[in-house]
């Protein structure tokens, strides 16, 4: 047992003794019914020994955490001309806000507020159907995880589809910009079902790996994207991943993330490892609450924050 | 002569050779005088060896690079009851903004926007009269440095003072707000004195050596903050020190930084080496241009990037 | 001929000789093939006297004009209710913004904002199909004006609905606050299709009767609503009329009027007369630039401002 | 006794026996101290008749009621280059609003909303001492009113300038973008002093008849602007007289109105009265509640709304 199990270990079991669980995501109603005390966390080292405590296999929704995968796919079609459909500074802003969209003429400020990314999906989307678009984004998931079981929760995805009504607005509004290519609906399906992806924290650890060993999966050789990119997605993980919690999370936990609505967070410790925690209660701007708090503990621990010993 | 030698002098020249100046800050006249060919590089690294490129010993305004030493200074005084007065989350807005305020009922989005270093300087000068809190800020940046020559640009801190309305209105705007605590003008005066410190880039660079070890410079031993607090800093410098450029900046850099409009920046290269670049012309979001340039090509060919080699 | 018809023909031939027109509106493909010298302007008095001048009989897309008469249909139907939905003051932005929507949590400020009077459709729609409540105003038009031929321009309506992503994230945005009871789709549908109804000046005029007269048309005897209701209609055309220009036209004109992006304007002189202007040409704010210009002469040299004489 | 006689009795009776009288306003310390059950009504018909109810003859503190007579005096200095300075758009904002101000470059929405008034103010006071402009609005008061015993509260006048300081940032705001001439503390001096004459209800309907009657006082035949002129000056008091609550004014009310914190609005029927209410007790908007209560119902019994009988 290495000192990264026992840590693993320790804030599995200091997890599951806190109380402070914040609420789960109500607004999509299939996440509304999952269980509270559900709790993850898998770590992935530069050699490939995975150190894993709570439900580590336990799948759950990602959300907005499929946003890095969909970023690194779109980067990887049309390059840096991606970022003149969307920006890459912080938004200020939580998750679905619509006015900085009024004031910067349609072109979301980063690519991990939703209008970011229904941006990045509709590159995705560009001259395929919708069908094949999401057939690449689920290969890619299983290429990254050598997992050819990762799936789409289609309820999740009904369900999103069904009351996505704010994503709506924000898509045709930059539709009314000339910001998507495609026609809206196509867009917005694409882009509930990436969201809906399932996935347990071992899978998600596993599919992080090329981000944190510069583009590169250590174990099996296989590169996903040059190193400088590698570092460039960190960055913006870094400044954007967390919405109006960016700072904080920058903060506490010194490491680049992205949460996403189900409860998961996938956070990168550049050359050390790759690392995914679940717990479905959110805090006030969408973020897991108990995933931020073991990720702090286990950057804290292991000396990992990216801003200093 | 090291590695950094070398490549610091590289950066320097291919500096000098560029006509993409970018425009010296205009809205302080003391500013608008500055010759925009100025360019200097110096960097510290853990040993304390000092590579200079440039005009190293220049001295100039270093604006709101300040800002990271008054927030040293106020979280040293009151600890983490500081951010009850003062977010820590990225603004997505221009330095200067005020909308930000009206939305947040008086509570600057984070210490380095004009609206929250102005709210960090009411803290250090509360008990004190101006005079005494402005000796207090100048002894700390001596100590830093261990330079007891470092003062205030008289001349420029009269110049803003004289054309700061803009700062006027934050300050007045968070009083209404009960934020501060002493006499707008009072606060407003050390403000605009602390921004108005002259120091040249080895200065700077020396300053900022704590903050790149764990919170101790490590040629005098002087402890300054806890390494927690030194990394926390650190954090707040990247999601935020460059105002609605911090994206871009950790983007294309990789490391904390704090610019400020004379066209200085100090970066930090967490546990490798102070960092300070100075070059006049500002990018449209009041950054140095060239400073950033230079420290993107000091971070890549150093493999500096704190998100991943 | 009466003085009236003598100002009336004046302005006609002043409005004629003058260049400067205004633009097109284009973000509607159909609206911007129309000529931009067309002019009307007809002025029907308490004794159902008609003063034509220029283009008095073609027909043009009223556009946000018939958003008076939406209004006017939902709240026979509804009531005061309408104001849970709806609020009745300026919005201080233009026709087509988001932002206030999200400051205010899906009510939009006044029902003559296209977000406000979308979801003044909505509430003509429900308990009905799309098909029915078209129905239901085109037969209102044709009662208030006496003329059963008044009818949708469906090249316009379908323009609109192809290109009306604007809209269409409103509604959305408004549907996900639950602001809207019935489905997106169906209540744009009907927008769409009600703001592309076709009237000339004469028939424009006529509609507007009851507004001038205390809520009953003076020539027919039909009573359409209270007085009271009239008077607030015409209040609040006041004061959200002509979106963020309707300070400047209270301030020149003195009427109450609404303005559509076909380039007409229904105006009101309480208890004198209804009144039609058309010129196609849009000033900065989407409003009719001759049209405000021909209302405003009207007004003086009849002393028919609202505001004292 | 005539009609209006006793409809002003029977409405000072009702307001009398009724409970829902809203709050003080708090945040000038001297205005807090009122008396919640005051109430006052005076209305001057064209005859000159006039017609008192309930406090006629209390001093209140006039506070934004001084902006009309500011905007007037401003307009006789320099005319429509005034409209250079300020806008006559409603604002959509609160009375305190900075945001706009940031999105507009300085430039205030109208004359009514804080900055717009400290902006007309600015105007009045150029070429002048504080002490004369000041001069010169008293003057013009009593030349209005006939009555040389008008002055302004010192204390209001003192508790205003100790707390005033979002007006502060408000002014300092403008000076920034070169709106405001002179030195922002003689602008705000003039302005909290103005704010701060005491009127009471039979002096306020005095001072406003010019605007009732085409810009001249009946009685005395003074003429004060030109008949054009006070048109449009009730046209900005109906479109702007009230913050965020002017189109519910012109929805109940139907008359040109303009309010102050105090708890005076003084309305105007053109051509017919000049009326002023008092009711210390604020809406959520910071206008009179019982003030709006008072004058919905006088234009009701009077059928005196511009919007049609």
């Amino acid at each position: 047992m290495t000192e990264l199990d026992v840590v693993v270990q320790e804030i599995a079991e200091e997890i599951a003794a806190r109380s402070d669980r914040g609420s789960v995501a109500h607004y999509i109603p299939e996440l509304a019914k999952v269980d509270p005390a559900g709790f993850g966390l898998v770590v992935i080292d530069a050699d490939g020994h995975v150190a894993a405590g709570g439900d580590a296999d336990t799948a759950f929704s990602i959300q907005s955490i499929s946003k890095v995968f969909t970023l690194t796919l779109a980067l990887g079609k049309i390059g840096d001309r991606l970022w003149q459909r969307v920006g890459r500074e912080p938004s200020g802003s939580p998750f679905n806000s619509i006015v900085q969209l009024e004031f910067e003429r349609g072109i979301p400020r980063n690519p991990f507020i939703n209008a970011g990314a229904i941006a990045v999906t509709d590159v995705i989307l560009s001259g395929h159907q919708p069908r094949e678009a999401l057939g690449e984004i689920l290969r890619f998931m299983r290429f990254l995880t050598g997992d050819p079981t990762i799936a789409i929760d289609q309820a999740v995805a009904a369900s999103e589809q069904r009351t996505g009504f704010r994503n709506a607005a924000l898509a045709n509004y930059m539709k009314s910009f000339g910001v998507l290519d495609n026609p809206v609906d196509y867009t917005l399906g694409v882009y509930f079902h990436h969201c809906a992806i399932a996935m347990s924290c071992r899978q998600l650890a596993l599919a992080g790996r090329y981000l944190a060993h510069s583009g590169r999966n250590p174990s099996t050789g296989h590169s996903v994207v040059s190193p400088g990119r590698a570092r460039r997605i960190n960055a913006v993980m870094l400044t954007c991943g967390h919405y109006d919690g960016s700072g904080e999370f920058a903060y506490r936990v010194g490491l680049p993330g992205k949460s996403g609505v189900g409860g998961g967070v996938l956070a990168i410790a550049p050359g050390k490892a790759s690392i995914a925690a679940w717990s479905p209660g959110l805090d006030a701007s969408g973020n897991s609450h108990l995933g931020r708090v073991a990720l702090e503990a286990l950057s804290k621990r292991m000396g990992w924050s990216i801003f200093g010993v």
